[in-house]
């Protein structure tokens, strides 16, 4: 584990789902301090439960979202599009001077392979403009397929990670190397709105190529 | 050279830049049919002189802009995003039905590296509207690096093709394989935004990694 994340406590909101369970189960081995947030702390906990448990490491922990918020120093967003609103109402309060790390994206059903956008242009920039300019909000994840965590094998994809501010960006790239991903340094949020589209031409390319986890890839820097 | 392209003529709007005449060179050592256009015939002419001529193949023509897209029956856009909409005026009367591949990506400087879409979302939509129904738009190759294409290399770059009819985006997947790039259908014109808004990503890691022409690679799919 990268020293950056050493002390963090990490909250998965979301963590019972696809990509936050797959994303926890990978923190927890890497000794990631891990607690799983969902709408109710039975299902957190049942998940938190079936988390490995390395040597020497706490076992995670589950929690309600807002209370899994407010227990950890970094949040990490899972959720889908259509309840982002909703559920950064529920850890507003908890996350001042907090990195939330987005994972959103607009995807809008059934048309899931089009682009669409909201009126702020990037599920990222909503985050950021419902949690306030307390909250730093950085982005990522957007084009792993979640089903692939889930699996102890490499995973052929890079997070690409946005945030206004190097060090904020840094943390998310420690959690996707925590993860067994590439993470890369993309850009201020307001460039979010690239990876967040890239995943409606991923899921068409799925289709269209009849494969079922279409990635991506940065080229011409060193591989790690 | 694929039969998608057979018969077909090309013109390279703004030929004489370093992307048009990088993919003219290409496509003209394939054995494509290439007008070269730019603002004036003495400079179209001087590129199209350059460009070498496989034994059995017509050399390459240089005229106006409007000229080439006159005298094309398929029109590939090269011109930066500053000159998008005044060279659409040039040679919209004469690409009625025609297929007019754009490749403007619509960055406005100084802050290239950070993602600023135009009002209509995308170059390519831009490009539609000013073009009007009757031009069959599709958009490619935002994503290579210009100065790449101008050596005898592998370029490590996939070129995601948009466009609303499948047939017309095998046009423009057939120049990236001309071109020995690997063209990839990324459906509707409405996703284009996400090749366009990855070039400002590009730029902004070559210079945080120090390299000098990060590209972009899908995954999961067999690679040509």
């Amino acid at each position: 584990m990268s020293s950056t994340l050493q002390g963090q406590v990490v909250a998965i909101i979301g963590g019972t789902g696809a990509l936050g369970s797959g994303l926890a189960r990978r923190l927890a081995m890497a000794g990631v301090a891990v607690i799983i947030g969902s709408r109710t702390a039975d299902k957190a906990e049942e998940t938190a439960k079936s988390l490995p448990v390395p040597s020497g490491a706490a076992p995670a922990r589950g929690m309600t979202n807002a209370e899994a918020a407010a227990a950890a120093s970094v949040v990490l967003m899972t959720v889908p599009f259509s309840n982002q609103a909703a559920i950064i109402a529920e850890i507003k309060p908890h996350v001042s001077g907090k990195i939330v790390v987005d994972t959103t994206v607009p995807l809008v059903p059934p048309k899931v392979a089009r682009v669409q956008l909201p009126p702020e242009q990037s599920a990222a920039l909503t985050a950021q403009k419902l949690l306030g300019p307390e909250v730093r909000v950085v982005s990522g994840f957007h084009n792993v397929a979640a089903h692939k965590l889930a699996k102890d094998e490499p995973v052929e994809c890079d997070v690409l990670v946005f945030g206004d501010e190097p060090k904020d960006r840094e943390v998310a790239v420690a959690i996707a190397e925590a993860a067994g991903l590439r993470g890369i340094n993309a850009g201020p949020l307001v460039n979010s709105v690239a990876a967040e589209a890239l995943t409606s031409i991923l899921i068409g390319i799925n289709r269209n190529y009849k494969v079922d986890g279409a990635g991506i890839r940065i080229t011409g820097i060193a591989q790690k």
